[in-house]
């Protein structure tokens, strides 16, 4: 079977590979269908991800149909349509028994630390997998991993009905975040440099936004909150200034989620966390988010494929590669379709 | 009746004042016997405190007892034991809709904004005063209130039974936020400068000392922990660096309350917040904290007296001060006794 596979940093090709097979009777194989191109992809890609071990079969956001079963999987069948939950942990360490997998000691992603979805077929196991409507499209069903990266930032950042919700960034994952924000019921301003991306932001449900640097997030939360700034703000930004500018930027009693994997120090005064008690968290991937996102998908709430700006043949994953290069805030999300949907029924 | 005021910054005398009355029928008047000085206190009579308007009746650590309600005041009467709740908010602003009026928008602390409790009789809405054992030393009744602070960050580290907890700093609100860990069935490590400081903090339960800069708190934890390090960090001093290095040492999935009030920037860096999936939690003031505090006081469990290393009586306030300016390291808490416990009864 052919499969994606980035050689070193710089090098991606699509290789000849075997088939896997079933390893235990809790196995589930799956043809894949479609397969969401993230910019965690692109970091393996250019080498700037620190734990990945090269050859990798990269993708972790993965849609596909169920093939076969291991003797001991009782909650799917040949036939499901599927999306991949792609982390493995440990189940015994600190974060695990106190229910945050999503960093274990022993975390392994698919795609990242072991190889991932960018390929013809994929065994898993079945906790791995999550069951979705069966008339759901794959590039929808690839796309619920995004959604849950959304997820849990309004997770992490405590989102109740009524809050008002403050967005650093309407890239996809700010978007994740403005979708599963609107779920909860907020007001949710947005923040970026492009035009085009706060457009989209306003058809997904942003009730105000703001285009950097000619308004002010200061300004704008200030006059439209009546001075009391947002309860939640997240910054799906990722600079040491947003970062900082995030703690300015929240309520008394707020909340600010961080998605940031800067190095670089944010200047951050204990005395701003203090005096409005705030809670600062971090959110890394996700903690059992897919079952209420494929609800909300199910019940068609949240349509994750409509992000897609931009599908490809699986074969063509260098062209793909090269417009997330060369024009990457006019790329929403790329999706490699392995076969177009009407072909596979 | 007398009472301590601070006229303006380092100036502070025994003053005579009218006694207070009720002024509406929620009110209840009490007569103070026990006060203890806060580091609060300190700030105030030298300036530092950026909310104290001058001339200003200090004390929020207030033990007394009943001596008149009004018509509507049905949880106390005459003769009851009481702790003063210092703080009073609107009720109506997004903090205390979200049931945190200890960030309250017109938040105003007793002692602080308003007149507290050094004086002989001191005027309150029933809600801020609650009930002790009628058996309780006023000193201890007194001194609730600091453990509310230990609690407050207990409860903002949601700490839990065999969690790890590292306390930075074991002065009066590191040894309240001990105190309250081990009520939670923390395993606790406390770090200090000052030897005699940890040997108090053993005395009350801690399981680790860690005298600075003699011993790393990083080597210590790391050692004793199997390189997981500490589930909650509660940095009790504040300094931009502690800040730092107490986000530095928390466990993945852990939490790091902060309870500094420094403007100075520390140098956070988001990855680690998002690596670890970190909660960095401000804890200011308290939360509803009162009851479960005197509970645990009542079945003396806690004795927040125990603390008390120093008395003075009322009038012997400047003395009191004096040694609280010379020999800080020696005062684990200084108490102004109204009068003497034998003699009110």
């Amino acid at each position: 079977m052919r499969a994606i596979e980035v050689r070193k940093p710089g090098d991606i090709h699509v290789v000849e590979v075997q088939k896997p097979e079933l390893e235990t009777d809790k196995d589930v194989l799956v043809k894949v269908q479609a397969v969401g191109i993230c910019g965690s992809d692109m970091h393996i890609y250019h080498g700037s991800n620190p734990f990945t071990v090269y050859p990798r079969i990269i993708g972790h956001e993965v849609g596909g149909i169920v093939e076969e079963v291991g003797s001991g999987v009782h909650g799917l069948r040949r036939g499901d349509r599927v999306a991949l939950e792609p982390i493995s942990s440990c189940g015994v360490c600190y974060a695990c028994k106190k229910g945050r997998p999503n960093v274990c000691a022993k975390l392994e992603v698919f795609g990242v630390h072991r190889d991932g979805g960018m390929r013809e077929w994929m065994v898993a196991p079945e906790a791995n997998w999550h069951k979705v409507n069966g008339d759901l499209p794959f590039e929808a069903a690839a796309l619920v991993e995004p959604m849950t990266i959304g997820a849990q930032a309004a997770y992490r950042g405590n989102i109740e009905p009524g809050d008002t919700v403050f967005i650093m960034g309407a890239g996809p994952t700010g978007i994740a975040c403005l979708i599963m924000a609107k779920q909860k019921g907020a007001t949710v301003f947005i923040s970026d440099l492009q035009a085009n991306r706060l457009d989209y932001a306003k058809q997904v449900g942003a009730d105000f936004t703001i285009h950097l640097p000619h308004e002010k997030p200061e300004a704008v939360l200030f006059e439209k909150t009546d001075g009391e700034f947002a309860n939640v703000v997240i910054d799906a930004v990722g600079t040491s200034t947003t970062f900082a500018e995030a703690v300015k930027l929240a309520s008394v009693a707020g909340t600010v989620v961080t998605l940031g994997f800067n190095e670089t120090p944010s200047d951050i005064p204990s005395l701003l966390l203090t005096k409005k008690e705030l809670t600062v968290a971090g959110s890394r991937l996700q903690t059992n988010q897919f079952p209420d996102v494929i609800r909300q998908v199910n019940e068609q709430k949240v349509d994750p494929a409509s992000i897609i700006s931009h599908r490809f043949d699986f074969d063509e994953v260098k062209k793909a590669i090269e417009l997330l290069e060369k024009e990457p805030a006019h790329v929403r999300k790329a999706v490699l379709i392995f076969e177009r949907e009407d072909e596979s029924k």
